[in-house]
């Protein structure tokens, strides 16, 4: 593989809420994902999630509480845990995750995306 | 879990080569870790590894050639290749890579850290 510049890869595209895979690694992936307005409630049966923010603030709001992320600021959602990605402006978002992780988890719903790119 | 804030742990220790657990998911950890100086050769049999650089500048050498890795660029070692890490200069990385990995896989070393803490 060649090594990835996060930055360089986020201008190779512009939609939200579309993960692209950027790495591989112990049956894992590394996505990139811009983020903008609201999500689903969702959450995943068997994987944990790892949101790292490189660029903007998020908010994860989950059922007993909210968890405000800046860059560089990362947070681990525990399988099972329900959660539902906020984001006031756009946010660029690294994602560390099991390669079988649906986007919307157990929630089918237009933004649920099944086949992702990697750039 | 709370959130993880990335340059305020690495102010939390000045050691290096001393990998700090800041983060668990689907069986792997998320480390961080500050490096100078050169490495031991190594490989990891059965995992592979990634280094994502948050401040400074890495070189990591391999058998066939050598990677550069600045500020938010990162590469994945596949299983199996040998490796190793050269820093002039101070250089703070983030690793990602399964519960199990020894910082000097194969290779045993006054290096070897088996113990790692949680930050």
């Amino acid at each position: 593989m060649n090594k990835v510049n996060i930055a360089e890869k986020f201008t190779q595209f512009n939609s939200y809420w579309d993960p692209k895979i950027v790495g591989e690694l112990n049956g894992q992936y590394v996505k990139l994902v811009k983020l903008k307005d609201e999500f689903v409630w969702h959450h995943h049966e068997e994987e944990d999630e790892l949101f790292l923010v490189i660029k903007g603030e998020l908010t994860i709001k989950l059922r007993d509480g909210e968890i405000w992320l800046n860059e560089g600021e990362f947070y681990i959602i525990p399988k099972g845990i329900e959660h539902l990605p906020v984001a006031e402006k756009e946010v660029h978002v690294l994602l560390f995750e099991p390669k079988n992780t649906l986007n919307t988890g157990n929630t089918a719903s237009e933004k649920t995306v099944s086949e992702l790119e990697v750039i």
